[in-house]
């Protein structure tokens, strides 16, 4: 297949990684985490603590414990496997600790913000901020998070820590951007989903885990590992969440299903399905506005390995983190870290 | 008159500090700070390059040059003058130059969301971002312009000053949404509008004014005196703001005249008239929502003697800011600053 050629798969290596450690049964790494990610939802609404009392229940109304916590459960475990790495205790220091929290406030307030441009009214079977409060109200809550985040990264104090971080921000407005504006020829296109993917989702776990790492060792190739295991987790995350779309239904997932169709968007289950559907170019170019669009690309999806194909390659992501993760000394944490990829691959909601 | 309480002046002492100094004519501020600013706006745009044609048109569409820059110049002029003060030769440092321009990108990231929280189609004579390219985009590109103002920020490379910006994004959010819900009984309403005018509008130039402070000073005393003399100048600037919107014809402003009561706001001269003319109080309650009270709160204003309290009020804010900045050892630029007090109050677009 044309697609799987070798800027899909920039970092692969060829590894059988998943044999190479684990001897014990690694732990549920939402059991490992669970210690550090208790009180995190208080701590970030201490940190969001204003005193007009709409904008206090505008700014918590995400951060209701409710959320899968994914990017901070990476974050935390990261930290404690590089605490050990380097011979530290595992305990988090306070600063990863705040990473933790800043990775998830960064990750909401952007939710905010999509959710206004892309007019949702649902995100996680809940109404949308937006919806509830009204557009200006959205957008001046996903700025107050933001804000608050800057505020708790400056407070940590490490210069490269908030470049890190500034970078996260940056990447995931122009994703953003990327994802209004796709309108590459169809060589490009899957280059363009692959660097969108990588700056909406993988960026930000990407880079959190990098900056846990800045703060406890000064190995730039420990960095490398700890940014190329949440880069990869991160687009096999977003991979599968792009699948999930097509494949769970809305009460499983908390949103309609094909709500990416719906809003024009082309993810990976199409670009494979349109390999052996040329029909489904026409309807990506004009971003399945027409009638009837959005009905037909599904049954091409369905009809096609698109599903599969988008699973594989969110595997073969999955494998590289497990091989760039295995490289640190082993602990409880790296093999959780281990475990997760499984959950990412497998998980339905 | 009962708003003439030491609220109102927390910060004010009595001086008739416009004589003690500047024995010679001050030269005008924009001619002195002229070599700094002239390639502000090309700098900025390299600050913000991006590879996607249209985001960087509406990234750069409000950085023309054609704006007043009155925040980058009170930067640049009072870091030269605190640079002078410290022992340094004027010229400003690199870490100065990037907070005169973080000042002005902040600034009109603020802008750009404000535009289209308020639904604005014009500002400063051009239709606004969300008129041409829509509500959706004009998001993103209010995010983008402040996480490249992040960036620039974590560049400098100093804690204090990431810290000091920081508050002063936090400071912006809030003000707008104090804006959006004043509902205050009349007693709270000028402290309310106070409190919202600083975060609004002086909280950036008194924190940027800091900033470059304390990159080339350890002295707290004088970052007070810079932060003192920033958010003196900013809250009179903004009241004169609030003037020129009842006194200011909509070709002068490049926006259309009493457009704060269209908007629902209660500014400096509404709140002063209500004094005068009770009426008013029920107007405000209801922010202006009925049939013709935005015709009669205008008519209430103009008869009452609000706009000259307003503007004697913005006088007593740049007499304090005047008292604080002559503490510094004399120098072109801080008699610059000096005369600058009287273009704020003397401005009329």
């Amino acid at each position: 297949l044309r697609y799987k050629s070798q800027f899909l798969y920039p970092t692969l290596q060829s590894c059988c990684c998943r044999t190479i450690h684990s001897d014990a049964k690694p732990k549920d790494p939402f059991t490992l985490a669970q210690k550090d990610l208790t009180s995190l939802y208080d701590d970030i609404k201490k940190e969001l603590f204003v005193s007009k009392e709409e904008l206090k229940s505008l700014c918590d109304y995400y951060f209701d414990g409710k959320g899968k916590a994914i990017r901070p459960m990476i974050v935390v475990l990261m930290a404690r496997a590089l605490n050990i790495h380097s011979n530290r205790a595992g305990d988090l220091i306070p600063g990863q600790r705040s990473i933790a929290m800043i990775s998830e406030m960064i990750h909401t307030a952007s939710l905010v913000h999509d959710d206004v441009i892309d007019g949702s009214d649902k995100r996680r079977g809940k109404k949308t901020i937006n919806d509830v409060w009204g557009e200006r109200k959205a957008i001046l809550a996903g700025d107050f998070i933001l804000s608050a985040a800057s505020m708790a990264l400056a407070r940590i104090g490490n210069n490269t820590v908030v470049k890190v971080l500034s970078q996260v921000i940056e990447d995931l407005v122009r994703g953003e951007f990327m994802q209004l504006g796709s309108k590459e020829n169809e060589n490009e296109r899957f280059k363009h989903y692959l660097e969108k993917t990588f700056k909406k989702t993988a960026s930000l776990i990407a880079n959190s885990c990098k900056a846990v790492s800045i703060l406890v060792n000064s190995d730039p190739e420990v960095h490398e590992i700890a940014y190329q295991y949440g880069r990869n987790v991160g687009i096999a995350f977003q991979l599968v969440d792009d699948v999930l779309d097509f494949t769970s239904g809305a009460n499983h997932l908390g949103k309609p299903s094909a709500a990416d169709l719906k809003l024009g968007l082309a993810t990976g289950p199409v670009l494979f399905a349109c390999q052996q559907f040329p029909e489904l170019h026409a309807m990506i170019m004009r971003r399945f506005s027409s009638d009837g669009d959005v009905d037909r690309a599904w049954q091409y999806v369905l009809q096609s390995d698109g599903v599969q194909q988008t699973n594989y390659l969110a595997q073969r992501y999955c494998e590289e983190a497990i091989r760039q993760v295995s490289m640190l000394r082993p602990s409880p944490e790296r093999d959780a870290l281990i475990k997760l990829t499984e959950l990412v691959l497998t998980r339905d909601k």
